[in-house]
């Protein structure tokens, strides 16, 4: 068994958490994670506060193991939503795209854990009262910083003494147990889940994952910092690139750009319109399995490889 | 001990290797570095033949250790330079910038190492008869690809059969660990070296690495793919990337920008208008110390933590 304080803090038997994709992580994949013995998480995304009720209302059905929400900061509902969650007692909420300083208090019954680019970021969310943080690096998919895990995990774990999860470039086995050598306590996982037989994302969608290569993702909105994003390699992302370095477009202009086009992607499987947001390990992500089984094989592997490590000194 | 293939097939005690850094790695540090155990590695930059043999001849009197020369095959003198390293029978020769696939057969007497930052480019390498391939991430300084090591390092050890060393974002033990969870045999550090008390680089540039935060590296060339270049920020690398995404700005215009920037940073120690190459580590680089002492304390501590490895399988 691999245990860390993360576990003992969640009540959870392995250190593994389903990042909270937008447009795709539902109660249904996170159930069928946090059955599995990792932390499923729902994504609040941009939805209203009936949505998120309604997904929190079916992981109850569907498990009795704690699962978690993510909750994007600069959505719409944001108010109405963490209101919601402190009413609902939600075990686990991560947090994105902000600062979930404002929100500690009112969700004093549920962990908190907020996604990290940097130090200043992680000492903050530890000074707020944050359970853990999860340390992202820019491999990851989806709106990404500026570091990369390699260079992240290592400078957040110096600067603070609560648990650090790992996310970002993590597919197997191997990248839980590199996490750990850097002093992660748990890793979280998107791209890898969300080829999991138990997620409802269109398979348009998989099949783009399933296929790419190690080179297949692009970053965009790098031009603007605020909305760095990284995707498949498509004529959707493409053509954002392009007009994005075009002298006349704006931060607006940008903004616009994406709107709509995660839908396409996730609901629709529009292979030219929609923006299949996914991480540099799209090219080890190359068979559909079970959320069950996915949690099983990197939990197992890791555990083989850190009782092998010391093999290697002779 | 640490013992992987490379240390066999080089002959070497510890799979360190020194970056090639350019206007920064001389034969006095990599002379330091072999001595130490790890491979030094001496750039052949954009120097002349004369240059290069006198740091050949210098390095002899210094070390009788196997040592390295990085060869920039986008050199103006790389064809004579690579007929030098063919007559000396240089020890171990790493290539970046370009393929090295043309040089393999004038190399026969060496162990020709590229620097990769893609599946394919490793593949050709291993097809060419490299004797190892090293996996450069982005986090790394100077010139970079696109993948994260923690994305590049276990696809290129799924691809090839020669040792994998991994490169960028390690700067301690943790991340030699790391780099080996991921199926590395060993790595390359180039930023924890710049400040090693026998590298010759002006003393403010080891000053810049110092003070530097987790946030405070830069990349710039990004518009223009194939010059991506990560630096601390300064007054350059902030004029650099301004002028950058001017919509008059060509590729042409970029190439000049940075024209005898690496010198001033280098030699010069110019604040202002140096263009200071350094990796996302940096701001965990905090103490000078000798070659020897940061060889041994990486090792030492992976050593440690390899060892320890298993205590975290309950």
């Amino acid at each position: 068994m691999i245990r860390s304080r993360i576990c003992e803090q969640l009540g959870i038997e392995k250190p593994i958490f389903q990042g909270g994709m937008a447009w795709i992580a539902d109660a249904k994949l996170a159930a069928a994670v946090s059955n599995a013995g990792g932390l499923g998480i729902i994504s609040a995304m941009n939805a209203d506060v009936e949505y998120v009720a309604g997904q929190i209302d079916l992981i109850h059905q569907l498990t009795d193991q704690p699962f978690g929400i993510n909750v994007m900061l600069m959505s719409p509902h944001v108010k109405e939503v963490a209101q919601l969650l402190a009413e609902k007692r939600v075990p686990v909420i991560t947090t994105g795209a902000g600062s979930c300083t404002q929100y500690i208090e009112l969700w004093k019954d549920s962990k908190v854990i907020p996604v990290v680019a940097s130090v200043a970021m992680a000492k903050s969310a530890q000074r707020a009262g944050a359970a853990a943080v999860i340390a992202e690096g820019q491999e990851s998919g989806g709106h990404i910083g500026e570091l990369t895990t390699m260079a992240l995990v290592p400078q957040v774990c110096d600067a603070v003494t609560i648990p650090v999860l790992a996310a970002g470039g993590i597919a197997d086995g191997r990248g839980m147990a590199a996490a750990m050598m850097l002093g992660a306590e748990g890793i979280q996982m998107g791209t890898r889940f969300l080829v999991a037989e138990e997620c409802g994302v269109h398979p348009v969608y998989k099949e783009m994952v399933l296929k790419a290569s190690d080179i297949s993702t692009i970053v965009t909105g790098r031009r603007f910092q605020a909305s760095s994003c990284r995707g498949i390699k498509n004529k959707f992302s493409r053509n954002f690139a392009k007009i994005e370095y075009d002298p006349a477009t704006t931060a607006e202009d940008v903004a616009q750009l994406g709107a709509g086009a995660l839908r396409k992607a996730a609901v629709e499987g529009n292979k030219d319109e929609g923006s299949f947001l996914a991480g540099q390990i799209s090219g080890m992500v190359n068979t559909q399995m079970s959320a069950k089984a996915i949690v099983d094989e990197v939990y197992n592997d890791c555990e083989r490889i850190l009782r092998g490590a010391s093999q290697w000194v002779k």
